[in-house]
């Protein structure tokens, strides 16, 4: 280990607490970006990034506005024109906090209990983001960064990011880079370090089903008329095969097949029924009944259900035939799947099966194709070498579900791959009540970045 | 047309707008069963029906307590030992008014445009009450009453009169009469007036469905754990085969075939596809493909989803995978099918057919079996006389699609049977917004049942 990486991390340990408080701070605001209540939320959050980063030295530090919430850019590149600029992402939007009653502490007011800190966004990315501050301020109190950086931090990822395309292809001047730090991926467990090398795109939709013009007496009009709740039930339940399949006309088409490399490598992680069946807290796991787990999460598109909702649903009894009833339905996707093309595949799935006896609209609200990062390029070999220093293992090159429009975006108009990463954990709960961080692994996290912009010119 | 018949109806013209004020009084009471929070309002109905029938010099006016919503009982018993005793049934609740901002006019502002009533409640069934109020009122107005009055008026119609049943076991004495008169039946069309003969009975159930332990990531878990909300659907689809006929093992084995007669009887109803679109606002029909859509209605149980939630149901994308999903799913039931055969029936389905990859609780909320009531019994007699001289049309003896539990309660703990009738319309939005009285039609009404306490000793 040399001197000026001993410094700098001697620097961060020192500094934890003041970190911690800092990003304590950041979780308090409740930047719910699908909430039209918590604009000015979002927007305070925003002005809250601005300043700490104008205490980091950052330059150009400016609010962007979009026809949403608004972009955070600064930037700092005075560390020579031949050292590489590294875009770092982030959002500092979170997700919603229902059910309420079943957080533990108010989802706003960051709590630590044992090991972790418990907040809405503590792991689902405002943790991750200060993790990338404090690294970068950790370098900067020890001698002078060795790349260029520039700072993107959106309000709109756990809302599909509907104008961060835009924004991206609107400035990419501004943006220009040799790559961007991603670190919205997160680990498979507390002592295997991670890196992203796939994400999965998403289509995200709204089904309306409606039946008669009214809610109807279920006594007058029930077995004459077709309840929509049911009508609807009935088309969800045919877009999966008995054997977990998806129904919709051509969906596979495009799948790239795993190849047996990747199927080798994916099938030695510790991610079998088990591990699921843990982690998600299910009686038994579900799916595709001839891929892994780890595939069917990993490799292979999916549909949900995200939510529902029809008629009465209030305490007691009332016999209603509901008018109408919605599903919000999305879709994971993978290479080289189009979330266009899966719109129309919806589409003809519902002119073929939906019945004569009800109505039906659908929404098509957000999306983004999957995306691919080389493991040979230098952000990825850097980070790779840093996770490994950190924690003693070779860092796990992962599929993962989830997905990041941003990665497809930069891919595309700034002709960039991203490093993807992270430090929370699978049992985080992010998306959930008592969401939470975990302490030791996001300390790690710090000095692993720490490592990652001194490998980069190393 | 005799004299007392005459002076009663002339009485009940001339005092029609006196009726309609009353009624109004009424309608404004909020009294709906299903909210804790109009328990208030419950109660003061209860006591502006008192009021009410003490004005009309009714013995015994009080307002029994029960475990749930209270029983005003009332009694006029002078008309002579060997004179009948009709005992009136009522309710003075009314249904919830969701969704609210659908409704012209205020659910509890009653107000009239055009020929009818607009009100929660004004259909079914306070105006059916007042109708019965209105031409006792009359022929007391006009002479003495021909027969012995009994009022009992429930607060619990609407949540299936959970408490009633034993209000009835435990008040037999004091209910002990010849035959009740039910005003809470209708008419297929202003010009049909109609009394029920059988009412489908109801089995009521809410079933939730449990998956992860909590809201999980729909990319970090999508593929590998059975969504709540699509196993609900894949539960709820599975209860009606293609031919639109409930799966439940055994549901049919009790359910007596329709007679020749009937059959006849029921086709020749000016009630057919048409009909049932344009009454229900669908674009197509549905059910039983091998049954004619009023047998459908009237002579087969049948299986509804009255309300469905799960998951993220608010504006924007969510992309969770639910916790658990839920159902509330009631059939309407025929003589001789049991209501607690039909628990075990839902219960064996879900058993037969819930993956393992979920859990599921299933709640019995209220029930109770179908009626029937004898086309040559004095009552259904009397009545069909004073409905003809009033339409100079003979009125349609019809099985009922709905369920009135304390029919069959009657029968079991009074021995009597009830005569049927009722003056709303098919289009009258009971159970749904915009609900409201056609105010000729009630008119009529009143003069019917004028002639209907005559008719019973003449």
């Amino acid at each position: 280990m040399t001197d000026r990486f001993y410094t700098a991390l001697q620097y961060a340990h020192r500094n934890q607490g003041r970190y911690i408080e800092e990003l304590k701070k950041l979780l308090a605001q409740p930047s719910i970006s699908t909430s039209p209540e918590n604009r000015g939320d979002i927007q305070q959050t925003a002005e809250f990034l601005t300043s700490r980063l104008q205490e980091l030295g950052m330059e150009k530090v400016n609010i962007h506005k979009t026809a949403g919430h608004p972009v955070v850019y600064a930037e700092w590149l005075h560390a020579g024109l031949n050292q590489p600029t590294v875009l770092i992402y982030g959002h500092y939007d979170v997700q919603p906090v229902d059910p309420i009653d079943l957080w533990l502490s108010p989802p706003f007011t960051p709590t630590i209990r044992g090991d972790a800190l418990y907040a809405r966004g503590a792991s689902d990315m405002k943790g991750q983001m200060m993790a990338t501050i404090a690294a970068i301020d950790a370098i900067q109190h020890s001698g002078k960064l060795p790349v260029n950086i520039k700072f993107l931090l959106e309000g709109e990822e756990e809302i599909g990011s509907p104008n961060l395309d835009s924004f991206i292809a609107s400035h990419k001047k501004l943006l220009a880079c040799d790559m961007a730090l991603n670190p919205d991926g997160g680990m498979i467990a507390a002592d295997i370090p991670t890196i992203v090398t796939t994400l999965r795109g998403l289509a995200y939709f709204e089904l309306r089903v409606y039946g008669p013009a009214h809610d109807l007496h279920s006594g007058v009009f029930g077995g004459v008329v077709h309840n929509p709740a049911q009508a609807l039930c009935e088309l969800v339940a045919g877009m999966h095969n008995a054997d977990g399949h998806i129904t919709l006309p051509g969906f596979y088409d495009k799948v790239k097949p795993v190849t047996d490399d990747e199927h080798r490598e994916m099938t030695r992680l510790p991610m079998g029924r088990d591990y699921y069946m843990q982690q998600a807290g299910v009686p038994e796991i579900w799916g595709e009944v001839d891929y892994p787990p780890v595939e069917r999460v990993g490799a292979r598109p999916t549909l949900e259900v995200n939510g529902m909702i029809s008629g009465f649903t209030g305490k007691g009894a009332k016999t209603v035939i509901p008018a109408w009833a919605m599903a919000k339905i999305s879709m994971r996707l993978v290479p080289d799947q189009d979330p266009a093309e899966v719109h129309q595949q919806l589409r003809q799935y519902l002119v073929d099966h939906a019945p004569a006896s009800i109505r039906w609209e659908l929404d098509n609200m957000t999306g983004g194709p999957a995306c691919y990062s080389d493991p040979s390029s230098p952000g990825v070999k850097a980070l790779s070498r840093a996770l490994e220093v950190v924690w003693s293992s070779k860092p796990l090159l992962k599929r993962e579900g989830g997905s990041v429009p941003v990665v497809g975006s930069m891919q595309k108009h700034l002709g960039i791959q991203s490093v993807i990463t992270g430090f929370g954990l699978p049992d985080d709960n992010i998306h959930a009540p008592n969401e939470h961080l975990h302490l030791p692994t996001w300390s790690k996290g710090i000095d692993a970045l720490i490592y990652f912009f001194y490998y980069l010119v190393d």
